[in-house]
């Protein structure tokens, strides 16, 4: 992406408010095909709320000492931002590096990346709707992604699931692995599994989130490992469930998805933080 | 509700006293319908207690970053107290308004409102017993509102439900909607189902709890809580359960319902406002 | 109890130790029936045991807002010592109030008191190895006070419930009650219903747990509720258990059991008298 | 073990840095048999890294107040160290103690010792491949241990238990014992059912758990927490589960487990040790 000199102006003059941080860096106009320029400095209210993501998904417990958080680079479509290879709870501003699709890092300076950052990358590749991806392996979801039972939406706080979880076997497509998506292919099936839906449970290892905020991912990760409990809970009652109507939770999003998480966002910023 | 010159003295006089709270605003006797008269001020042990409801069910893990706490007015039986819309944990007493029974706010201030303030607003108006009102979605209790299986009480502690909760399914009157209690007329359906009992749950959505006074309306909270908890545990087990008989239930409550809650009050208040 | 003066000179010695201790009081010779002498000064080192008794059980989850704990006094065989009526987290060595087996306090100095004293009265009454006494509602515990399914030991660290806990239900011999342990016929009937046992569940309501000092009535209520979570989770995986055999809970009974809880017990008290 | 000159000198350098240390003590060259030479002083940072190991284990609640983590000293393949008798949550490095593998402390300086050391012992004596050991009593994994049900791998976080979970019930060679390992003849034939596995569940008692650092001991007794939990949920939910396919464990295994656990490592140590 070529920087036009009025937002190269803008890096220099917004550089003391985020120093340190790596998306900083000098603009390489001559990069390597592996090494991608910068979309330059991101809006720092992004910055603040991608890192808030981290803390808050470590606090609520949905992410312990792996997982992580993305968001979609606000001055390019094709670049995303997350941290470098780091345990949620400890990830600051300068832990940031942008990544272009094909999860190569703009200046990761040498430092280790998630291997599993092909997630993010396909994710935002075939959903432009999408600008916060969120990985977990949350105890209450894992279950889920390995069972017959599907997960369905329990309350209207997770209408977001209304239509289905889908479930992606890493097997189908490449038999025997690792289960980590780390690379493109894989996270293009991935990508392909979770199609239109908010999330997509991955078999034997985890979830992935998504939403058209950082708020909304985390809220919806929040939320999804509740409802996973509820499910749950309801399922051992041994009697029968009325589960929400899609067309419940359908009326639910239209409505604005519980506010687009905004009553809360504040409370968990500020508990997350504060730590 | 026409206010004395006395009372309007008390009001002046005791603003220092409650400095910030929007329930000391100016007395409006032209108010437009749709801005209802204040009751005056209110008693600051109710506007103590009421703070502390939010942070307390906030703290002992029953309210999250949803839901909502209210009391009647002690000076005017059809005005109820309640907070803008706020994360509970962070409610203080400059947070709260006072409203009347169709949802309408003294002095709102421009801020924004609970959606679901109908859901308290429709019981004041129907029991007059009621001088408190808990909604919240707590993990352990929302499956009892979307399966067959009625909650039940399991011990001494729960005698408040002795007589059971009732079922409101908002389909039944509404089909197909956001779930939400967002209307004097949906309030006025769960106000009905609640009849005479402690507790109604909401399915695919929560519960709404009441209580003579503040303390009571929180600690049937907790305990319908624990209640859920120690049920679903019994039924998990698979053998027979004896449930608590309805005369034992009545005969704990006809003895002082738990004391009124004021054992365990004080301390919960203590630590949750400590925070 | 007649005092002797030596006993006497050591109470007023003891004094500056344990200011403001309620066990201190004037030492009445010609107090009504109702009005038991006192037996004197406890033993620092158990009064300090009983108050850490309290917070230990209030933080690890096992008391909450209700529940108590006493201790045999170390001075008289038919005098026990437990708080007045207060949220067990709260409880001070000022707290402490003396009372004989019918559950008369010696000094109560107006305070209010456990309703259900009489459950540790008449356990010390005809237990005489018993020196602490544990009165609970662990969440966990009070399911198998309803069903048919009996608690039974999973692990080492419960062999004191080797031979079962027997369940007390009041309704046998009290019909319909408020389920409350609330006088001393009452407190008879759980204490024949414990027999020689380490605990005695109560239907509907909760669990007695005894031991020869407080470190093990406590210890034991812990573990009595971890028992409990692990017996439920073994259900539910649907196998067939192994329990441990009673000969190999009484070996492990007989070689120390759990060691008195003594490494356990620096750190439970380290932790909950420092909040 | 011979201690050379050279590192005579090196660990009278390092006295001063890990001062306090019981490992520091005089060396002994004319030891009677029941106490054995040390084999000098063991690297700072493995020292560092075995009392992290206890406090991780107590703050992430796999240890309570029983338990322990040891470690094969890194100068003596035949020695190792472990605190002497102490609640995980209180060790520091003065606890730790060095042991032969017949259980028998170089210098216990008359503290009182953990009973069942010789489940450590006897697993570093035939498995080389091990430098740490953890003995845990998990609440969900306890279950395990006592059914008919077997552990079994749900994702790859836990891909280190690929090949399962033997069972060890002490009672097919021992009879009717206290269940606990207490001596080297029992330690034994607890490492015989290890074998060449991660971990052996222990009939109602626990688990052991292995790894070849530390950290990767300590990670290992998390994930096998997380992972009975996971599978306890799933079975709940009452559909057929796809559990972990062996050759994706291995796979996993191949690929660097869970990276050693070098992530959150330094967050659960930061975590725990800034208690």
């Amino acid at each position: 992406m070529v920087i036009s000199s009025n937002s190269m102006t803008n890096t220099i003059a917004r550089r003391s408010f985020l120093a340190g941080s790596v998306l900083a860096g000098v603009h390489r106009l001559f990069a390597a095909p592996q090494t991608p320029q910068t979309a330059g400095l991101a809006d720092p209210k992004l910055i603040e709320d991608l890192v808030a993501g981290y803390r808050i998904l470590a606090q609520q417990g949905v992410l312990d000492g792996f997982g992580h958080v993305s968001a979609r680079h606000n001055r390019a479509a094709e670049r995303f931002i997350m941290s470098r290879s780091l345990a949620p709870e400890l990830v600051t501003a300068t832990d940031l590096i942008e990544f272009d699709f094909d999860g190569n890092a703009v200046d990761a300076k040498g430092r280790s990346l998630y291997s599993e950052r092909f997630i993010h990358a396909e994710i935002y590749r075939v959903r432009p709707d999408v600008r916060a991806v969120v990985h977990n392996h949350a105890a209450s979801v894992v279950p889920f992604g390995v069972t017959t039972v599907p997960l369905r939406p329990m309350y209207h706080m997770a209408a977001f699931i209304g239509n289905g979880v889908p479930v992606f076997d890493i097997r189908k497509s490449f038999g025997m692995t690792d289960m980590l998506i780390s690379d493109s292919k894989k996270g293009r099936a991935l990508a392909e599994a979770l199609g239109n839906k908010a999330a997509v449970l991955m078999r034997g290892h985890g979830v992935a989130v998504v939403g058209s905020t950082i708020p909304i991912a985390v809220g919806r990760s929040i939320y999804l490992d509740l409802n996973a409990k509820i499910q749950a809970q309801a399922i051992a009652l041994g009697g029968n469930i009325t589960y929400l109507d899609p067309q419940e939770a359908q009326k639910m999003m239209d409505g604005g998805e519980n506010r687009a998480y905004e009553r809360p966002w504040e409370l968990w910023k500020a508990k997350a933080m504060a730590k």
